[in-house]
């Protein structure tokens, strides 16, 4: 049997179904789905991705058998139709489609109208008795074939610069202002003949090649100009993007021509079968009367709604189609509950009405926004037409991320009017001054002010600006430009393609409309919408706790979940907050964290005279005096958290990162220290090092120093058994960073086993119960786990360094050349975002499966940043271990993603899932009870400060939530906004 | 069967044999075995090292059994000997010695004439005719007893700081002071008798306790004294830095007296079957008349040459032991041949002639000097006593080393005196001024100048003046401080405690005997025998070319030897030099380094004019600049390796390296680049990177700039290209550092293919051979070999990176806690010195395997300094490596230690050997016939530079040699000097 190349569809049956995908392309398989569930589709064929790959593997050449199967395909239509390609009376005239098996909206070609000739004219004209749509639907062919096959899929290089698009449209504007009129709507059949006419003159002078006027020589073309179109720049670019692999093809699919243009009992539209916006369970849409589809893409008429719940601001006064043509409403409407139940998710569909009669162009799953994500997969369980997991597989978390988001008050926006608006590139709410170069933006930053970079467009050389800012707008690009890819990579705020913008680089000012505004004038930004505001608007965080959707996908996820969720957290605010967030325990406390921040002046002064001792004398007094601080810190966040546990990270960064900058700080600490200022210079300059990263921290200093892991060891035992004293439960676990050898940790163990039994002597204890485990970051101690282990009780992944050193990339330095690598395809992605599997991630396998050998027990969990990130998590569950670690901003998405994990993997190694608690809101709730002493409660409390106050304070959230941020072009571009949708 | 805990021997048979040294110790399997074989051993027992593990595992308690076991055991030897222990009449004296499995020399406690008490006295007295020799034994009794077992054994504080021995000592002074007399042997029966007494009461004034007057008290007291100093702070000190395990424990041996001090018929010495210092094959050692051991160890007498061969310069007037009594030295000398015969490798006796009868106290396997070892190997092989497998064994790499170590001129130095004599712990000569402080050695060597570095003593603070000093010279110390340590660790020439010398720090002077040196005076050292000279001998290299030994030895390696050896090498005259060392090939031309050194500003200069380029013209301009001084440098080296492969290493430190720091040259810099200094002090600003070593470098500068990969590969391809158009052979193999994915490889592949194509059209060849591959050196390199050698043709371990990466450990940095990683024993070694076998070891196997897998005849070398390490040589013959490269004057080293893996070892992965080609010396001559062009040839003129001017050229040199340094004490020991010998 020969292969098959071209599958037919239409007259209530097809040869392909929904589940031919691959095959059909997302399109071609869901239009022989519909049609094979009997609901109306214009007839017509799709020509399989095996032809587009045959076609690039063989020097853009068919597979022969493919001519004659298109041919009898076409004879079918013509025969449920009734029509004849290219027959002079009775002609059928037909759409060529690309249709991949992901969509890829605008990224390809399309011509309509295929099959229009000076022969089949007459015969259209005398069957329609609408000469004007006929010249109009004539000139349109003219207009996208000489565009789409003639000059791009060619290859022809546009005449100075300027396409055959432009020329051609030219040539209306010229018509029109001739007639003194503005619409195209106000041309007349003869209008459009004679520039039918001009257009045709027009394409072989520019082109230097007549308009086809033979219907095959239209439908090969359209053909191969869709083929041409999958290696396109667009579509090459967006692949790219989107991690869509060039070998599987697009296919094209060939279908009748129906007409929502042939007079005012036709119209076209599209749909989704809920609010794509807010997820609510109603039918949302818009149409355009006498239109083709393409007109409800240009935006120049504004579409009406297609029912009550479809108004908006622009077009509540205009009449429905339920209003307009209710039978038509009617049975759309009973399309969408079919097509619901059928496909069980909310579809995003295109219809005609020709001459009254419903048309289905077109149903594929609707993209949609986070909050309807979460809600329609919470409802569709609820409604029973789904279940749980398949609810939770429906939001992408990414599309969580947004909910979690802070964003501008919506009472205020909704009260204001935006000065412009633009492409929403990345999600969430920023307010700031505005700057014009990156350069500016970070010395601004740098001083603490909060800043919007400004750009026309960004390029490499903006990135640090790019960073430092709240948010980024530019006046040009797409959603594939540069600002948005780097922007969406952050999760920053980023509108783009905000062309009302007029940005004048000398005098450094930004005009919109009449309107010009000055560096440090204070923009808002909303993201998620592309709305552009020129004041400030606060930003809220958003109140999940009464966000119904929300809170069910988060119970619901516990309840699948295998692995447990901690946080990363250093201060009793963080962790209280954590808690709320659903954490299950503290994964990294940095110790050395108490010496970053405000209020840690009187600490930090001590660390760096410690830092700065040169003996032993000096370094113990400067210990005893920092002792009480550290205790008293460690002890707040422990009481926080209750009995859930805290794995303390011992003293890791080099030394020299404390060392003060300001010549009056370093009098100050000589001062202190009885040396003069050239002595501790000296000093100073002797911790300098040439790698720091690789240098003198961590454990090493507890080896070198053991008074320094005495002390600690000292602050975070007394601090426990404190709180025991008092009947607060606490769970401390003492890791050691940097280890790379398990002798490290014999060495500190003696430490910590002496300074036990003296805690246990002070406070008259009999035991202060602690784990004593180790960070594997270094790859000697992931390959020597098996020794490590004799001594870890757990390991904890600390993948950022794991990374550094697997792939010699220092964090801080990668700027240098990421960007080329990400650029050329040399690596997928950045792996400081997402774990690098492939090696990374057989160190991790390797270190389980060793240590886990040793003791079976072995508690494994990860603190680097990667735990919260989807793919990473996913990483975890799939690879045994116990928990994630993660910042507070980031619980949510974690017990997500381990969810979703839970539900489409099974472990290799079987994790002992980490004993879970009471439900979030109890430990929270437990915490603060239990939390006695002053300090902490007081803690406790600011935490659940009025959100007034949250809401200033939003700006360090964000950069936690938004640090891991989604990879892929989000789903908020299926809005109500359809431009580009084809 | 009850544990047989005591092992007799004497009389013509024994218990035990040479194969049960870790029962019985060295000294007790060697006692036995002579006993075997018929040698006249004084009869004795041993008891076993598992009575020293059972004394240290129960408290200091021994077996139940052992008593009776002693006790059976010294029944036997009074029946051999025809005495009787504590009998009046012929009373039987024993020695008490100690005996590990390893030889400890001088660590351990011994002592003799156990069994004399006053009941005893009278009796030898009689039998002996002598009671000046009996008092005098006795009195050497009451010493050492109180010394060793009543003071140390028993962890008595010496009171006032002076332990019992001296206060004993001065007595004896005080009587001689009081007679008018000088030696001992002046004092009479009389006076030993008195001060004996003396000593007596003394004991138990300073003790406490007096000394035990019941013979088995004594001898109980002498075994625990043994056991005791297992755990001596010497003893545990030597066990660490010669990493002897605590649990092996010592044996003890006791054996009867037998006495060379009972008159002029009576004799004691020590000698080695053949010479130790040249390997000649003569009896050769020294013996003193009427004198205990003991006595010829303190050196206050000096003894007499055995025979002629042994005369040297202080005893040849002395008459020789063949002269004194022949029957004696024939009897001795056929116990020579049979022992060596019977043990088949040199040993070092002791003997004594009590009454003209021979006894034989000990045998054991000497030590030697480097040259001493070869020759004796190379001779013994060639005797037929041994095979050549067992010949190479022989040879330490440490002991071969030597024989290639820059020496101060024998001529010279046989010409004049030393003016004082230290212990040699640092082998090879070393000129310089004198320093006395670290920073001032460090300073002086920075400015090029050459200096020794004299302290009292080292500590950690004076690295890093050791490090750039020529050599080191202290007053005090012995083998085993710190400055010994540190200066075998790096091969450096080093003697200590030379306490003729006296530093006065203040005035910054040297004083020996009446003569006072400053600092800038020049000395010289040699470390190979300790001698230390107060002016220039100037330094010249050892010429092995006429070293039979050495060239046989080689020989022999290279028929042995698995593994090829390549030299790291950048220079056309590093190349010739490692072709006469045996080379075959470079395994490590690093293109970097033709800016580095002399000669290279103008090349340098255009690598910072490209480093500097801001844009991709500036960067073009600079690299054509650059281009023909790249092609001259790598076609010198290729056409000097003739036929043997070169992997050349594109560009690899991070560029900000080679901006300069001088503002002269930075203007320079800017006025050539035609901006001013700020926008290059800018650009220079840019390239700052905070852990430079993971930073932008290797293949990332290629990915990022790919114009400067295709520069370097132009250049390497036209080389090449243009040597073989001349008919001269050149292999490059173009190497691509710090990969971390293959997808870096392809990138570069693609450039190089290009480059190569292009190279061949302009030099009009179809093809320029070469070889493409990369370094492993990141740990995701290593683990993802399989795809990396999907491309590469090549892998080459870059261990140094490889180890940073693996450990964490800048090797920049590690300065700052190697030191109390070593001492604490976290880690056996700097892992940067020899490979670290558990990890990075497991990297490189997994490498391999994977490579291997995909590409089963992937070339795989080592070009990392531990290339030239003999146990990291040994790793990689057994990982199955094909060749390793080292440093060019490693080579001899690398050659034999890889024979000697191959004779002891099987590689688990078969290596594809390196095809061998002709002999090295054969390849050097063709080098230089195929070599062409004019500089080549005049650089390996250069190399053939007659030798007065090679060792004035020595220091660099030197330098190279000893990066890999023996770690164990030297077999230098083993010279005529015996002290602290037992």
């Amino acid at each position: 049997m020969p292969a098959k190349y071209v599958y037919s569809f239409g007259g209530g049956k097809a040869d392909g179904d929904e589940s031919m995908k691959n095959l059909l392309g997302g399109k071609g398989a869901n239009l022989a789905e519909m049609s094979g569930i009997g609901i109306p589709v214009p007839p017509g064929f799709t020509v399989t991705t095996e032809v587009c790959t045959h076609y690039y593997k063989h020097g853009r050449r068919y597979p022969k058998e493919l001519e004659g199967q298109v041919r009898s395909a076409l004879e079918r239509v013509e025969k449920i139709m009734g029509r004849k390609f290219g027959d002079p009376r009775r002609p059928l005239l037909v759409s060529v489609r690309s249709g991949a098996r992901l969509s890829m909206p605008g990224m390809m070609e399309t011509v309509l109208n295929v099959g229009l000739t000076e022969t089949t004219l007459p015969g259209l004209i005398e069957e329609s008795g609408d000469a004007r749509f006929v010249y109009d639907s004539y000139r349109r062919l003219i207009m996208m074939y000489s565009d789409v096959v003639m000059e791009k899929a060619a290859g022809v290089e546009p005449k100075d610069g300027h396409g055959i698009r432009p020329r051609l449209e030219h040539l209306i504007d010229e018509r029109k202002h001739a007639k003194g009129v503005t619409l195209d709507t106000d041309l007349s059949a003869e209008d459009w003949r004679e520039l039918a006419a001009r257009f045709k003159e027009t394409v072989l002078e520019v082109l230097g090649k007549p308009f086809p006027d033979d219907p095959m020589e239209q439908l090969w073309g359209g053909i191969g100009a869709v083929f041409a179109s999958w290696m396109g720049r667009r579509a090459v670019e967006y692949r790219r993007i989107e991690k869509i692999p060039e070998e599987w093809g697009t296919a094209v699919n060939v279908q009748a021509m129906v007409f929502g243009n042939m007079g005012e009992d036709c119209c076209t539209g599209v749909a989704f079968t809920r609010n794509p916006a807010t997820g609510e369970n109603h039918f949302y849409g818009e149409f355009l009367t006498n239109a083709q589809g393409e007109d409800v893409v240009a935006g120049t008429r504004t579409p009406s709604p297609i029912n009550d719940e479809s108004k908006n601001d622009a077009n509540s006064t205009q009449k429905t189609l339920a209003e307009v043509t209710p039978s038509a409403y009617e049975q759309l409407n009973s399309i969408r509950l079919k097509l619901e139940k059928h496909y069980k998710d909310m579809q995003d569909i295109e219809f005609t009405v020709e001459r009254g009669t419903l048309w289905m162009l077109q149903t594929r799953t609707g993209k949609r926004t986070g909050a309807a994500a979460a809600r329609m997969a919470v409802e569709m369980a609820q409604e029973g037409l789904i279940d749980r997991k398949i609810a939770l597989m429906r939001v992408k978390p990414e599309q969580l991320l947004e909910l979690l988001l802070p964003m501008l008050d919506p009472k205020v926006e909704r009260a204001t009017h935006p000065v412009a608006k633009g492409l929403p590139a990345g999600p969430g709410g920023a307010v700031g001054e505005i700057v014009f170069t990156a350069d500016e933006a970070a010395e601004l930053a740098k001083s603490g002010r909060k800043v919007l970079l400004v750009r026309n467009e960004t390029s490499p050389e903006d990135v640090h600006g790019m960073h430092v800012a709240q948010g980024i707008l530019t006046s040009k690009g797409g959603m594939t430009s540069h600002a948005a890819l780097v922007a969406r990579g952050w999760g920053k705020c980023c509108i783009v393609g905000c062309s009302a913008l007029r940005i004048d680089m000398g005098s450094r000012t930004l005009t919109i409309g009449d309107k010009t505004y000055r560096q440090g004038d204070v923009f808002s930004l909303n993201g998620t919408s592309g709305r552009v505001f020129d004041h400030d608007i606060a930003l809220v965080e958003p109140d999940l706790e009464h966000n119904e959707h929300y809170m069910k996908l988060m119970e619901w996820s516990d309840s699948f979940r295998k692995i447990g969720i901690r946080t990363n957290a250093d201060t009793p605010e963080d962790a209280a907050r954590a808690l709320k967030f659903g954490a299950q325990g503290i994964g990294l406390f940095r110790i050395e964290h108490m010496f970053y921040g405000e209020g840690s002046d009187d600490a930090l002064f001590l660390l760096r005279k410690m830092i700065m001792s040169a003996t032993l004398a000096e370094r113990t007094e400067a210990l005893d005096e920092l002792f009480p601080h550290m205790k008293d810190d460690i002890k707040k966040t422990l009481a926080v958290m209750g009995g859930y546990p805290v794995t303390i990270r011992l003293l890791d960064p080099p030394l020299h990162e404390f060392v003060p900058k300001s010549r009056e700080r370093l009098e100050e600490l000589a001062a202190s220290l009885h040396i003069d200022l050239a002595a501790l210079e000296r000093r100073a300059e002797g911790l300098h090092e040439n790698n720091p990263m690789m240098g003198h921290r961590g454990v090493r200093l507890g080896v070198t120093y053991p008074e320094v892991t005495a002390m600690q060891v000292r602050a975070i035992l007394e601090a426990a058994g404190e709180l025991l004293k008092v009947g607060v439960k606490a769970l401390p676990e003492i890791m050691i960073p940097v280890t790379c050898t398990s002798k490290e940790l014999d060495h500190q163990k003696a430490i910590v086993e002496r300074v036990h039994s003296e805690a246990c002597a002070k406070l008259g204890l009999s035991k202060i119960p602690y784990l004593y485990g180790t960070m594997i970051e270094i790859p000697r101690a992931a390959l020597t786990s098996n020794r490590m282990a004799e001594v870890a009780e757990f390991f904890s992944f600390g993948t950022n360094d794991l990374t550094q050193m697997s792939f010699g990339f220092s964090r801080d330095d990668i700027g240098g050349f990421l960007g080329d690598y990400l650029e050329k395809k040399l690596l997928p992605e950045d792996p400081f975002a997402s774990i690098d599997i492939e090696a990374v991630g057989e160190l991790i396998k390797i270190s389980i499966e060793r240590g886990r050998a040793t003791r079976p027990d072995l508690k494994v969990g990860i603190c680097g940043e990667h735990g919260g990130d989807p793919a990473s998590v996913r990483f975890c569950h799939e690879a045994g271990l116990n928990y994630v670690s993660c910042s507070p901003f980031r619980v949510p998405i974690a017990r997500f993603a381990a969810a979703q994990a839970a539900i489409t993997s099974t472990p290799k190694t079987q994790a002992k899932p980490a004993p879970r608690k009471a439900a979030p809101k109890k430990a929270a709730v437990k915490a603060k009870r239990t939390a006695k002493p002053a300090p902490v409660k007081k803690a406790a409390k600011r935490v659940a400060a009025p959100r007034a106050k949250a809401a200033k304070k939003v700006a360090p959230k964000r950069k936690a939530v938004l640090k891991k941020a989604p990879k892929r072009a989000s789903a908020k571009k299926a809005t109500k906004k359809t431009a580009k949708r084809r």
